[in-house]
């Protein structure tokens, strides 16, 4: 089947490198098949209620390095749940069809949706009622499966990187305990990224309960060794053995850091009561989502966004373009979205990072 | 009187430029005067137990563009209130003769002293009691009076201006209001300065009480501009009108955020009640004292250094080197710390804010 | 008189903070003073030609910390010597005439012009018949008189300064002299800053005529101090004592660096030939002019283009706005053209320089 | 065999990620290995003449985010044909049983040789001769078989992109051509790289010979578009069709830029006499080599650390660490050095790259 005209929208928490992949489809599509690109606006609502606008060259000029998405994306909206105004009330109910009519309505052969976990099961669930989908993994937790990596990742670990070079020098000066809590609350990508890049002392993430007395056993070995501070890096979805998950259980796409008590504050107050050591918190939040993308996730966003063209092009409807080491591929979107990624405990990375002295709290 | 030996101290919270003001001292005293350095370890707590190090040039090599301090800093240590094991029990005593005899047995001939406020007090009480004294004024909160802007502050205002270019990219693409909480107990400098940098809409400082509608209105008119989002900085003593201040009161030296209910929070709390648009609150904490001096700071922590060294050459005790427009003088440290530099309602820097369509929600 | 609409335009050389000029004039005009704002499209260019567009707020939403100038510019077209084309063959002619016309069927009561030395020259000579016309200093340079700061200069330093952090790991690791060619044809003033922030053992300045055997003294003389790595600053216009320029001259406005045969490569072939050092160079350039401002050009900018609005309103004509101290204040343009800003001998700034060691080869 | 004390040592051009490597290589031997590590100074040099320092956890702490190496280096020893006095007069000998009499009468075990093309063949001609080595893949270039990314190259590619996104506020406000040159001898990824990431309409690397035609071509098809800016990159290595590369053929490890009349130049001399479009080149150079890792570098040059002592303990000699995917292998340092890896014309990148509209000049 000639593809004629595309659509393409962005969906779930803001991520850096949208942009990056929102130009590559539409410069892709064009410059390359001469198709049309329609850009759904805000995400699934726009698809719902038909709100959209038409992708050209000079609308996508100068946005490869713009954090963001020019497309707009929300992370509450779910078509086959969709929160409807129905005879003067508001309910939830399928609007997958309306979906589905306004694409035919609009010519649109096939769509392309940029997103996570949620967004990449609303895709399949499209795909499944017949509508020719390709997905692009995007999520700044790197938790998805069936990809290496997923762009906005290494922004994000950057952002992170930074933000423990800034904190060591106060560390240092202080002889404090300086705890930085970082996304993650599945799976412990940023935080085992960036305490590797950053020079943690010690590493808390969702696969390895932690031990609070194993981490004060490593403050109190550097003080033997005259390092008077410790950086501590703090998953959001850390959680002590035996103990539960201190954030708030939300949808599974809308995992915004939760401030007030959440895991890095628990671990600093438990520092300070057993050991007395000064113990400060930063909490990182939605810097993590924001700013320029890195050149890493640039490229990868690029690639991507041609690649899911391409996989239109030869018909590849129901998969998701994919890093497997230095090459794209496609794979079934389902394979993405069966599990999450999550850091595997004997794996080279975490055995890298004990081997430099790093500890997990176990 | 010739000065052969001189001491040095960094006291109060971290601020990026101490490492700078330590090697210009270093150099400038050795280099032009021949003099030793004596560097006092962990701030006024050094002074009194007589902890200390010889600073030489090797050891103030390479830390110009260093974060922190070389010589360790605390906020809480006061020799004329000084925590202090006496017959077994602790107790808060006067040990500033302790100090002045460590001074004496030293052979050391004037104290350099680089702090904020509360350091700077110190100074002031030392030099009454007759110690030789030049003070070197640090804060990032650039709220200290006599001088016109202190290092540190530029740093600050960066870190705070890069945190509101990451926000934008993410308020804009999910239409949400993004609140950044800044440090400013008691001024507003860093919040005003990094709202002009960092294109904010709203402006919250302890100098002018906001009213919540005002925010809201600022809010809504940006929607009806099409704007649907909006950005605002709120330093962490801005408080409503007659509203009090939602921070802790503390001792002064130690501003560190406090997180738990900030008036960053009760500003986002009280916008979604009213106004039921999305908004998400940043608290930026540490990472404004930390990281690398910005060039301004590195250049102004120089001079200051310099400077401190020829105010003792020429015999200026009791005072704080000081920035006045493009020139370096010397004021006497009382004017310093009598009062608190404030952001003054009717000045330049506002009503240009004000031009530009900043409201301060008054 | 009530000012109904005026006109703004950039010229020169690219400078960051350019965007932030015209936001905060657009903003400022259409605010407070409900005018109507013109932008001239490539400097005095366009005003000869006719060259226009609109300026209102949402065009200049956005643009703050963007680096560049939405109005283009160029630093060859001066009105009255513009190039035209004349009975068929072209001819340098005096426009100015043609350009005021344009100004009065526009209806525009007066014009901004935001530039250097070159342009501000121009800005004077509109004044002189009789064109309202207020000034807005810029130049990455830093050498206009009548100001204490251009917009634009504190990026070109942090750019030059980061430029030598990273010259600095290489330099150690090879036992290297590292050159690095900035800016500043007849003035030193971005060599000054950026080697003092950058750590620079040599700063070498149009203002202070060098000799090489003394630069080669203070690279053997780190020798002797185990630092077998030196790095040095070389301004475009710095030149050896009894020597001339290297740099070819150009019009005053264009000054773009020189690469082939420029200072940066002469004194690495001397310091080459003499002591036998490895000794590399590496020219800046145009990576001085782009990019973002930093936080402190941006809140200058700002407060630049509202008070020229203000100077307008205030009927200040034939006036420039200018920093001196913290204030904003309006000078008459003619002091500015005047003469350069040139750096003193004896300045607090290069007394402090040398005070940390640094030699200026003199 | 039990391994008990191992040397290392840093080859070649300054690469950002040497510190991370040194690091990881002796805390693992230590920390893991109970084993001594000594660091020979400068290179193959030191261990020629035996000049050596001990490494131990205090002296590698903090070193992480470090450009540069503490064991310095060089790029023109070779023990195997090594600058000697012998009998009053230099020569070029075979000193390579003089280094490996030091590493006997040092007691050490193997060597971990971290280098590019030069220094790798080296080591494998030390293979050859009985010694334990083995190699850690460095070069900013990428340019190495065997591995799927060296270490150095993600930072050199963000400072050329970082310089692109400077370039191109100034291409734009001054509607000029600006060409940016960068590393890349032999072998086009940092300028295919930072092309991809900085937005670069033309790209030109020494694979793919250009016709100038062509990038003429490119830029006056811009116009049309109205977008009167081009950037282009060009690798140091690039070359016009028919002709013949413009840099100095010096030896392959010392691939400093070639700053006069380099290619970037002739393609900017070029463009400006067959189209009048202004043109201005900037040559990167040094500055792609040093300054702080990028985290992505910080980690893969831990994991190849890491990697490298566990491969000893494991006995395989002769081997080099090399990334696979996202798996750190060994393979024999031959298969590294045979060849030149080289970016393949048909490859998806230069696919993706043509599809987002980049030309090749080709």
């Amino acid at each position: 089947m000639k593809v004629n005209k595309i659509g393409v929208l962005t969906g779930g928490g803001d991520c850096p490198g949208l942009n990056s992949v929102i130009r590559a489809v539409t410069k892709t599509a064009i410059n390359l098949y001469d198709m049309e690109v329609i850009g759904f606006v805000d995400g699934f609502k726009g698809l719902v209620e038909n709100s959209y606008i038409k992708l050209d060259l000079p609308g996508v000029s100068g946005i490869n390095h713009k954090g963001g998405t020019i497309l707009g994306t929300t992370n509450r909206d779910n078509p086959f749940h969709f929160l409807t105004l129905q005879n003067g009330k508001e309910e939830y109910l399928d609007q997958s069809d309306r979906a589905i009519n306004n694409l035919k309505s609009l010519g649109i052969d096939g769509l392309i949706v940029i997103g996570g976990d949620g967004s990449l099961h609303i895709a399949q669930k499209f795909s499944d009622k017949g509508v020719s989908v390709v997905g692009v993994p995007k999520t700044i937790d790197n938790d998805l499966s069936a990809t290496d990596v997923t762009f906005g990742f290494n922004t994000a670990v950057n952002t992170a990187s930074e933000a423990l070079d800034k904190l060591h020098t106060t560390a240092e000066s202080h002889h404090r305990v300086m705890i930085l809590e970082v996304m993650g609350r599945y799976a412990g990508w940023i935080a085992l990224h960036a305490g590797l890049s950053g020079g943690a002392d010690v590493i808390l993430i969702p696969e390895i309960p932690y031990k609070i007395e194993k981490i004060i056993e490593k403050v109190h070995q550097r003080y033997q060794q005259h390092k008077k501070f410790s950086i501590i890096v703090v998953a959001e979805g850390a959680l002590p053995e035996n103990g539960e998950m201190v954030v708030q259980k939300l949808v599974p796409e809308s995992h915004d850091p939760i401030r007030l008590g959440g895991i890095g504050q628990k671990v600093a107050e438990d520092i300070e009561k057993i050991s007395n050591v000064e113990t400060r918190v930063t909490v990182l939040g939605h810097l993590q989502r924001g700013g320029q993308p890195v050149p890493y996730d640039r490229i990868m966003a690029t690639r991507y966004g041609v690649a899911a063209v391409k996989a239109f092009v030869d018909g590849e409807y129901g998969t998701m373009v994919s890093l497997q080491g230095n090459k794209i591929i496609t794979v079934p979107i389902k394979d993405a979205v069966e599990e999450l990624k999550k850091v595997e405990l004997t794996s080279e990375l975490v055995e890298a990072a004990r081997a430099v002295g790093i500890s997990f709290g176990d």
